[in-house]
Order: C-alpha cells, then structure tokens, then sequence
C-alpha cells in the first residue's frame, strides 16, 4: 500500500473512536479529540483517494436525505457531493412539497422518509433554541424505528448548521488550518481571533462563531473572541471554550477592542453575526407571530449595527497580525467593501489576497461530511479504508 | 442459497405472472391473482436481501421519472427509495419548471422524458375521470415511441395513486396483513371495516378505500364498507369489490352504521374522504372554471362534514373489535384527536397503540414498489433473484 | 469485438480531436470538423452499447452540476440522461434556493459548487451578450480552481443553450440528418432551409437559427435562411455561417421569401424566432430596469409579429420541396396550428406526419451531450470505448 494511505490507516489505529459507530454528529464538544481528530484522517484519507482515482463507494445503494431550512449552496453541494462520494443518492426533503410539522409528526416523517436512509443532514439555524433539539427530535425518531425494526438502518444524523454550533463548517475551518500549520501538533500557542465584523445584512446565524469558539479552543491554541458591547453569542458556548482552554492548555478570552484580537494573530476570522440576545427575542416575537414587533426589532438591530462600521478586516488591522500576514479564515460568501456592499467585513484586497486559500478551505467540508457518515457507518474504518484500497476499483474509469 | 430466500423462488416459480414483464402498474382488479402473490413475493425477497446486505441493484444506469400532481411525503421518497434500490436515478418531472400539457404534447412530452427511463411514477388523484386517464395516456405515448425506436427502452408505469386506486398503498396494507396474520392463508373469513372517520380536512382522495374494497375482497375476506349516507365511492369500484367477494368466497356489503362494522371486526381501517358525487361536480366545476361554484361547493361539503363528527376511531368502538384487538390500519398522516386536530379520524391512545405497526404497515410500500418495477422489467424474475444472490455484492461495503 | 461498435472506433482513429481534452463546448464554429465528427461518432458508440446492454458508466461517483436560468423540460432530461449513463449523478443549482450572482461570486460560486463535479451544464440564453459570456466566465473560474489545487478535477462546460448557439440541439439535428441521409458525405448540395415561422408566442430564441446556420453550412450543403424583414440574427453569425458555407464547397444567403427558401429543398426547419435587434433592446432596458419600455417593446413586438401569419409550413408549401418529402425539422415543442395554438408554426398534418422522425431527431440530443463530456475527461476515447466492451458490464442485469 501507499505510504500515505498507510499512514491515515496507521493512524487511525491509534485513536479511540468506537462511541461514533451507529452515532450521529451534533457538537464538536460532545466529541472527544480522538473522535475529532478521526474526522479529519479519514476526510484526509478520503481526498487523498479520489486525488488518486480510488473509488471510496462504500454503498451501492442507500439514500442520503438533506432538509434545508434555510437557502444553502455551499453546504447544499457539499453535502451532495460527500454522499455522491459515498455511493448514496441524495433525496431532499422540501418541506415546501411536504408537510413535514410539528409535535408529533416529526417523529413520523423521520421514519417515513428514512426506510433507505442512510444519513439525514438537517440545517436549521434560524431560531434560537429550535435547530439543535429539533434534530434530536429526528434521531430519536429514528433511532426507535430501527430498534422497532420499522428501518433496516439508523440513518446518521450530520447537523449542517444549527442555532448553536456549525460543526461541519468548523471542522473543515480546522482541517484547513492543521494543513496550513503542517499539524495539530503546530497549533499550541497560536493566537486566533475569532471577531465580528459589520455587514449591511445584520442578522447572521451564531453558528459560526460559537463553532470556532467552541472547536478552537481545543487545540492549546490562545482564541480571542471580540465584538462589539451587546453581540455576546450564547453564554453556555462561552463556558465551552473556557473549559476547552483549561484543558487543551491554552487561552480563551473575549474582548470589545478588534485590534486587539488582530494583534499579532495567526488567524484571523472576522465576520458579522447576530446579538444572542437579539436572536432569542426574535425567535419568541415569531413563536408570538407578533409582526409589529420583528419590525421594531429589526428596525433597531440595523441602527445597531450602523453603529460599528469600523469593524472591519482592513489592510491596516491585516498589518498587525503576525508578521503582518495571519491566515485569513471565512465561511464564505464574505461580505467585501466595495465589491458585494459598500462597507463590509473586509477590505477587497486582502480578500483577494487570501482568496485561494479560502476557497481551499471550503474544498474540505466535501471530505469532512463524508468522514462523518464514514465513521457513523463502519465499526472498523480504518480496515475499510484498507480494503477499498485493495478493491482499487477507479472512480474516472481507465 | 439461504433457506429462506430459496423459499421465495420456489414460490415465484409456483406462480402465472409472465403478463407482468413489459407491463404497468394501473388497477390490481386488472391483475390475477398469481401476479399480485408476485408483487408480495418479490417485496419480501428484495427485503430479505436488503436486510442481508445483498445489492439488489439491477441497474447500472437508468432513470424513474417522478410525477407528482400534489403535494407528497410518503409516496415520493417510496418511489425514491424504490429506483435507488434497484439502481435507477431519480428524475422529478416538476411541472411547475416544464410545460407538461394537454392533448398532444402528453404524447411529445412522455417521450421527450423517457430516452433513458426504465420507469414513470405518476401520482393524479385529483380530479375524477382524469388521473387514471392520463397514466393511460402517458403510457400509450411511451408504447409507441418504444415501437418506433425512439425509446431504447418502454418504461414501466407505476401508479402512484390515481382518481380510481392507490395500488401501491393497497398493494403495502396487504403485504402488512399477510405477515401479521402469517399468511394470505389464514385470511379467509376475516372481518374488514373499511369505514369513513370524520376529519376537518374534507375532500381527501377516494382511491385509498377503492383501493381496499377493490383489493381486500379477493382474499376470502369479509368486507364491510362504512360512511354516512351521501359519502359513496364509485360505483364501479364497488361492482369489482362485489365479483371479487364472490369470486374469493368472502363477502362484501355497505352499511352506514360505523359500529355495525367495526363489531369482531379483525382488521379496521378508519379514514376521512370525500363523497365521490361531490368529488365529481368539483371536477366539472374545475374545468368549467366556475370558482364561484367551487367555493359553495366546498362551504357545503364543510357543513354537511360537520355532521358526521361521531365517526371516530374510540376506544369504546375499539373494544367492540375482536378480542379487542383489530389490526388498526392508515395511511398516514392521521388526523388524531387532540394532537393534530380538535377532533379527529381517531383517537390519540388508539393511534399511539398502534404506532409501530403503522410504521411498519407504511415500511412495505418501497419494497412494493421496486417488486411492480422488477416484474415489468425481467422475464425471469425468479431466475435474476438467484443471480443477484450467487453475485453477492453487499449494499453495505464490508 | 463486435463490427458495428470496432467501426465507430476505427473511424475515431482517424480522427483530430485531441484538443477537446479537458476542454468546453461553447459553440459549433470553435471545432474543426474532425472534432464535430469524434462527438457524433461517440454519441453513435454510446447510443449502440446502450442498445446492446452494454454499460457505459465510466464514473463510480461524481456529480453533473445543472443551471437552467429558463423553463426546461427536454433539455433538462437530456442532460440529466447523459450525465446518468455516465455514471454522473445530477445535481441542480437552483438560484431561487441559493445566491449565484454577478461579478466576484461567479468565480466563488462556480467554486463551491465544483468540488467534485466532473461536468457543468448551463442554460442562459435570454439576454443578448450575457449567457455565452457567463458560462466563459464560470470555465475560467473553475479552470483556476482546478490549477490552484481546489478542484481535484476541471469539470467540462457543456453549452446547453446561450444567446449565441444551441450547440447539443443543432448537434443532435445534425445527427439526424446525418441517420437520413446515410452519412456526412451525402450532405454536399443538399439544401436547407431555415426560415422563421409564424408563432403566437413571439419572444423565442435566436440560438437555434444561428447554431443551424452556423452549423449546418460545414457540410456542403445549400443553406438559405429565410424570415420577414425585421427578423434578421446575429450579424456575427451570419458571418460565420458564409465563411463556413464558402470552405465547405457548399452556400449560404438570406431571403425574405419563405417559398424560395422551400423550394426543392432537401431539408426543412421552419420555426419562430424573435429579431437579434429587438432581443438586445430588450437586454439594454431590463438592464436599465425600464418596464414601461419593455411593455411598449413587447407591444411593439405582437403587432410586428401578427403581420406574418403567413409563415407557416403548410401542406402547400411542403408539395414544393424535393419529391415533396423534404426532411421537416423542428428542435419541439412546435405551435401547431388549430392543435396548441390558432394558426402556429406548422400545419397539423404536416406535423402528424413527420412525429416519428422528429422524436427521433430529439432523441440524439443525450448521446450528444454525453458525447461532449466523454470526449471532454478521456484523452483516448477510443481506447476507452474498447475497454468498456471488454469489461461488458450489463446496463440491465441479466
């Protein structure tokens, strides 16, 4: 076998993650590091095999079911692309065709969509307090109707963004980073600022910040998270990443002074998001259906928000980085100056500058999702791996 | 080979179905009885391989075109579920996003979809004298752009409910008695109650009881059919149910009395419709595109269901049952008192009683599906069952 | 191995193509002749394998990315046709659920999508100067991608209808034509006529009489190209097709006579199209966001058209072509008049009588499309073919 290979294998080999078999990803910190660090190898294993025309089907049928409740492009190609990778057609779920509701027919419409499936990717960010339980709602279900032999399988639940972590983003963010840094090994006592940055369209999900904070941490790492007074992200993440720090023998701290998160950092990930708060009242004054009220309160959020313009990842703040030139991380789309708005979170140059290696961080989210349904699926991953490396069947026939 | 797999090739090979290869799937009253065991036989085998993790997939390439005139859950990811099973990609054909016509484009258009379709999937229940009509249509135009050489193939239709049957439902309700009650066998005799229950959504489609007086009659069974007074089915369709009933040596009679059917009733089946008289002036009214009419058509057919809010599955009417203990069946979703309405189909400790063989009951219509798909598309399905076996290719790579 | 399909790679043999590697089909007039005739050729092999139950799945996984800025069935169920016999699995970009934009995000869209997309087939052809340009557009931000180690591949564009050709509908044509006549080498004298037709639905497109023209002139052929006053195409094109005509041995001229055009000819395809200069007003006031103007162009636009009801293809009409029995083409759906609409394109009988070979003629339009994309991922396509029918996998299992 190939020394690569061989070493993703080897690897493997050392880490502990059987409690991901027939498991289901929600948080990264309800994940061990091993079970992390498993995601990343085989997501690794996983590109370094298509790179090398390896077929990794793993299922010759089998669905792959995406419930998108919110638009999506990037983590709605990604997701189909990790299932195509897989062998598992995707099937979506448009709740505009269906019905799927509340109470008691989530647990119904999880098992009736469910007889083939092997992998449900839900995204539901948009109301605090919802998204995550509601994926839990639909695991339980299913979890029942395979143990009631309703399902021949338990699908896997891969969580593509909910109101409280955004783990699929995140985890492709940090494999980015191990690459770039040559190693999680390299990450002790980076410094990485995880800061707002203003955008004219208020009002973006708290996944991505509260993923970074939450993930970051874990790596010895020393995270800033900085915004300005009143965009507090949700209390009990700050609690994780303090404990993660603690732990993982690194910092975690949070600041109102942008340029002092950007001092001297390695990575910089500056982004607009939504007061916690603000999201939590939104989400009752929709429970609500109090319209007068989600206008005043947007009507507020915006003059808010106007308030902090100088939030912004400029050439000057990018000088103040390490060496003037830390990593540059986003989820993408960002919102550049002059380019997608008039002000926005970052200057158009030192977008461009860093526009490769963005998009090269958003390639790993394909392999990431896939590793996750891998580890879900297989209690032996890494003789599985083995063993589609001696199949050698191609994916581009030759 | 397995013991048991051997048993549903023996079986197959006791049966007269060869009018099923290169055939569709309109009516069951327009199958024998030999090829009806086949669907069941065949779903059971498809299963068993599945829960085997023998690769049923007899597709390499291949296309089931879904057509779906109304909204749908269920059904839809059963047909999805169905192809992916056997190897065919899923194409929606989403009239909104083409111009599926009348007149002579249906004959350009099935053909137009179909260069690489080994199967069409068509739901159109809504208007009477219509759905049916069209499948026929569509598979006319199909048939002859086969014989022309237009097609390399002559795709399969399936019928995903119509004005006149739900075969496949019908056909997944009875696989699921077979095995509850350990056989077609042990059928004769049986009470059925194929009863109307007061939902407050009026004007659901009547092909499910057509579909289960037209089905039910020809297992020896004794079949009541229950609604108030002005909610009849078509009339057709209780002709085939009374020459089944004869045929089969079993009963069929009408009552308008719900608890006269449910009395030692083995198996009941509770479920709103509309009055097939009504269903029929709305079609009229929708083609002469009389809005005025249609509205005080509906506000009618409201009040006069307003008056029939006693016909619900209760446990008082419940404990009349055999033992107690009729089989409860539905289609889903029910409408269940006091959880998805006021007041409703059924009570809420019937249908929680009931919940996991209605799940189960649901879990049969795939397989049923992809057994109507294999028997139009092989001559010899037993033989290609064998094959698949000896191949051995799991579903789940190992 | 079999003298049919070993024909068809002895005749690729022989064959320049080499360029189209890892290339794009954007217009007819970017190939050489050798390169047109590899994709007819691939398209012949592919159509004869699947004939012969041979599969030609040359992709384990990988997706076929589709963007359809228009209603479409045909092509829409091509390409997803296409995609499917090569082992390509659908996925469509639907800009209402995403954000695919102009400037900066074209290039980041074209990325996020692509990860692991072997193929992307675009349909933007209402807006004059804007679709062929796009697609360029996405093509270098992928081609980038793939040179900056984002993409493991470079998907191939394949033009599925731009403002300037409709190149898989007139290669499809083509093909047709080619089956009728017996070979490529019988076309020289024939002549063509492309005339516009009166139809009630002004507004069609210009990119199937420029690709006719621009294609159709290569072979030899006697190419006229016939419409009202007012209706002229793209200039450009124009010259394209006298260039194509005056190499080729063959000719091309304009008429505003719909019987010359007719006359004795060998071939016809009459159908309505709108005038290059009014689409491109058109474009400049939807830039300019003038709705007035476009409802006074539109106006305009009905009036000028219902002054040429006469152009129609008629029984008459068709009495003065070759023998009377010139091949009738049409790209479908027609207006056929007193069927979809009054007075339309064609009269009913003439229709009636030319519908076997006109779905024919739609049928070539897959294999083209999967033509184009085989000849785009393998750089010895012939050498390809040949392994695929020693592997001699079956589509259908047998």
């Amino acid at each position: 076998m190939d020394a690569k290979l061989q070493g993703y294998i080897d690897k493997l080999n050392k880490l502990n993650f059987k409690e991901m078999y027939e498991g289901d990803f929600f948080l990264t910190w309800e994940k061990t590091d091993d079970e992390l660090e498993a995601v990343w190898t085989v997501a690794d294993a996983l590109r370094y095999m298509r790179e090398n025309n390896i077929s990794t089907k793993v299922f010759e049928s089998g669905l792959g079911i995406s419930l998108f409740r919110d638009n999506s492009t990037r983590t709605r190609f990604s997701f189909a692309s990790a299932c195509n990778l897989l062998g598992l057609e995707v099937q979506d779920l448009d709740e505009g065709k269906s019905q799927i509701a509340h109470g008691e027919t989530v647990r119904e419409t999880a098992n009736m969509i469910s007889f083939m499936a092997d992998v449900i990717g839900i995204r539901d960010d948009m109301y605090i307090g919802k998204g995550n339980k509601y994926m839990h709602d639909v695991v339980d279900a299913v979890t029942e109707g395979h143990k009631d032999g309703i399902l021949e399988q338990k699908p896997t639940l891969v969580n593509l963004q909910c109101d409280i972590d955004h783990p699929t983003q995140c985890m492709a963010d940090m494999l980015h980073i191990i690459h770039e840094f040559g190693g999680v090994e390299n990450l002790k006592g980076k410094k990485l600022a995880m800061t707002w940055a203003y955008s004219p369209s208020y009002g973006k999900p708290l996944s991505v910040p509260q993923g970074v904070i939450g993930l970051m941490t874990r790596m010895g790492m020393e995270v800033v998270l900085a915004h300005p007074e009143g965009y507090e992200v949700m209390p009990e993440v700050e609690e994780v990443a303090k404990k993660n720090a603690e732990k993982s023998g690194g910092s975690f701290r949070r600041t109102n002074d942008m340029a002092d998160a950007f001092k001297d950092a390695d990575i910089v990930y500056p982004k607009s998001w939504a007061p916690f708060a603000a999201m939590e009242k939104r989400t009752n004054l929709y429970a609500e259906g109090d319209s007068e009220g989600i206008k005043a309160l947007e009507k507020e959020l915006l003059a808010q928000n106007a308030n902090h313009k100088d939030w912004a990842c400029t050439e000057e703040l990018m000088k103040t980085t390490k060496d003037g030139k830390a990593l540059y991380l986003h989820c993408l789309p960002a919102d550049i100056t002059g380019v997608s708005c008039e002000t926005g979170e970052v200057d158009a140059s030192v977008f461009d500058r860093y526009r490769e290696p963005l998009y090269k961080e958003a390639s790993f989210k394909p392999y990431v999702i896939a590793a996750m349904i891998f580890l879900a699926k297989f209690e032996n991953p890494a003789e599985i791996l083995k063993k589609l490396d001696e199949r050698a069947e191609a994916r581009k026939f030759n």
